[in-house]
């Protein structure tokens, strides 16, 4: 099995991410988040969030739909551009993304495959009771553009002082050919960006600044940093408007690939916009008393990627007393659970009503759990599997001197603490 | 100009919810948020998973995808009967739906309007790069399905206790006819909702006890009782799957209407599911030793109407000094932005440092505002129409005694407050 199998494999066991429409055979490219991903995945989208929106008065954050006008991605550049470029097989009639076959053969029955041809990856609907041309519309598969036709919202609604930027996280849809690698490449994402608007003359230095920033989170949120390295887009497969992008590599189970990146689009976006919507998206700079239509450097993350490297960075195997032990070597401050309780012995009357009484009082300030099925080992074990840093054991002692034991999921060490002075243990632990 | 408009005009002016795509003539029934209504609406959101979710051991968050296996809407009985009765205008040909028209004349031209004929209001899409019957998918239209569909993986990797929820929220999509009434009937919107699951016979105590718990979290968030009434749906109107279900409205400025409900669908979703994908969706319940499909209670509720909701109840005007003033009275744990900071005059440098250096050291505990923009009295009138509930200006004397001036946005109250008591004032006033 590949370590990526076994991560799905976990995944799935112990509740963080399911294959979508499973039990009608699933759905290619679409993954379902259980409690404990769901978490992960929130605990991940709140440092973002803390780090580039709530920290900072200099970033307003909006939440645009995912059907827009469909002129938004004429406007773009989208409905002419935005696609890959796809083969199908002659002999079994499967289609592939020409960019990811080896040779111009099928990977699957090895038959000759057809000439490339454009296929645009946004999905399509109809808005309203015609479907025709006229009701076309696409669901996003980027939440810039949502943020750029609101520029002129923010600027009249805000007057936001020069430099600022425009966040949003949310959902984003593009209909890839072959969704591969887990949830990796799935049709079906999340996506954290912002715009920060400057002038062109500034862009290199911001272009530094956020892409130290962008480093800087991945670390603060746990990724190491040998497992990172940028890759410079090289200007031949950089967008037309675009003077320079690199794109974040992971290594990933299956090698490295991009996880973020940071963008300078120029003003291409906002000029386009303007020219074809007519309104003016240009932004008068009180100090400099001059009126222009901003460029801007854009940094987008995954949130579905980030969970992903995460999770590959924390899947570890070890053994404990010659039996192998799986666990996820999360940090702590992204753990779904921060602590678990158990009753040494579940038929133990006075050992169940003390853990129950400890978990209730820790679980208004944790994230907590509480377990009472099988012996010590397997629950250690299953906490084990799920990351969460701390155990605590209500024991025969506990009952004479009002003390635990703590035990740590990364040394095993257990330590005897005092009821009382739990909730600051932890606290200090969580550095909170 | 009615209240619903003037709402939806403060909304716009103020940054808190935006016509989707309006530089392009905006699309009808999408609507974006910016950074104001955004953080209502998810104040709103925490309120409603810290009381449902976080603070229950008993419920468990699902995130499921918005495209799904379309096997699913078959099953669910969405492909046959999501539907409203579609009329078109003989004249000017504008459709409408039919149980909104008066008569059957179109309320535009009056002309008569042609029969009514079944229009499905998922909206449709392809997944793969073949447009064809087998490729057809559709947008979800509730959050219930994802949550049945997830039965069996929560069953078996959290083995919950019986009886215990799954709850979802995320958006859904509606291809409404006629979006109307501002953010109230949209065709993308956000939905929180969470099913529990409850054994047959005792569906009458589980619907009495989620009725109680709904009521008792919209007055919760401040809404007011005298405006939310429940509407008892009679048995030719509900699902035929439905023994009893209870749309709680609220009186909007355009009159009541739904808010929220609590529906008891009895096992209908999991037994057809389990009919048609041939998965086990029983559960085996280890105290009475019975194995059988768990009926269920349905509490949903709407995000936007929620934040429609007490944007209506909090517009308000009064006068001050013979001027008419517009203030949101929203609930303080609500507002966007709980405290500013004013320097009572913009060009006094050593008054705007010291403003800065107190905003400063309460941003990492509130959501503030700095503003320096006009005088005193203009200052006063934004926060009130963005419905900030504490004013602080830093004055002369706050240089001499380090005390600054705290007003309140409802009595208009002023109180001197010492600079180094401001964290804990506020956090009595706000209950944490």
């Amino acid at each position: 099995m590949t370590t990526l199998d076994k991560i799905a494999n976990l995944a799935k066991r112990r509740g963080f991410i399911f294959q979508d429409s499973e039990i009608y055979g699933g759905m290619s490219g679409f993954w379902d988040y259980g409690p404990l991903g769901l978490a992960l995945k929130n605990n991940i989208k709140k440092s973002w969030w803390k780090r580039f929106v709530d920290s900072r008065s200099d970033i307003y954050p909006v939440e645009t739909t995912t059907i827009m006008n469909p002129k938004i991605w004429i406007a773009s550049g989208h409905t002419k551009e935005f696609s890959d470029l796809l083969v199908e097989c002659k002999k079994c009639h499967k289609r592939f993304r020409a960019d990811h076959l080896k040779n111009q053969r099928c990977p699957e029955c090895l038959a000759e495959t057809t000439e490339a041809r454009r296929f645009n990856t946004m999905f399509k609907t109809f808005v309203g009771p015609v479907e025709n041309e006229t009701s076309l519309a696409y669901l996003r598969p980027e939440n810039a553009q949502g943020i750029f036709v609101n520029f002129k919202n923010i600027i009249d609604s805000y007057h936001p002082k020069f430099p600022f930027g425009i966040a949003q996280a949310g959902k984003v849809f593009r209909n890839e050919i072959n969704p591969s690698n887990f949830i990796f490449r799935a049709r079906e994402y999340e996506l954290m960006e912002f715009e920060y608007f400057i002038e062109e003359s500034e862009w290199e230095k911001w272009f530094e600044y956020w892409l130290k920033q962008t480093h800087s989170w991945l670390e603060s949120i746990g990724l190491e940093k040998s497992k990172i390295k940028d890759a410079e887009i090289p200007e031949k497969e950089r967008a037309h408007y675009s003077k320079r992008t690199v794109d974040i590599h992971y290594e990933f189970p299956f090698g490295f690939d991009e996880l973020c990146a940071v963008a300078y689009r120029g003003n291409y976006d906002l000029k386009n916009h303007s020219e074809k919507s007519k309104a003016d998206l240009s932004y008068f700079d009180e100090k400099s008393k001059k009126r222009f239509i901003p460029h801007v450097i854009e940094p987008t993350f995954g949130a579905d990627r980030l969970a992903m490297a995460i999770l590959s960075q924390s899947y570890q195997e070890d053994e404990i007393n010659g039996e192998k032990r799986i666990f996820l070597k999360l940090p702590p401050f992204l753990s779904p659970i921060k602590i678990a309780v158990f009753p040494l012995l579940a038929n133990k009357e006075n050992l169940v009503k003390k853990a129950q009484s400890v978990y209730e009082s820790l679980r208004i300030f944790f994230p907590m759990m509480f377990d009472d099925a099988g012996n010590i080992g397997k629950r250690y074990r299953r906490q084990d599997e799920i990351g969460t840093p701390w155990c605590i054991t209500i024991d025969f002692q506990t009952l004479e001197d009002e003390t635990v034991t703590v035990r740590d999921r990364d040394t095993l060490k257990q330590e005897r603490i005092k009821i009382q002075e739990l909730k600051k243990y932890f606290e200090n632990l969580l550095g909170i």
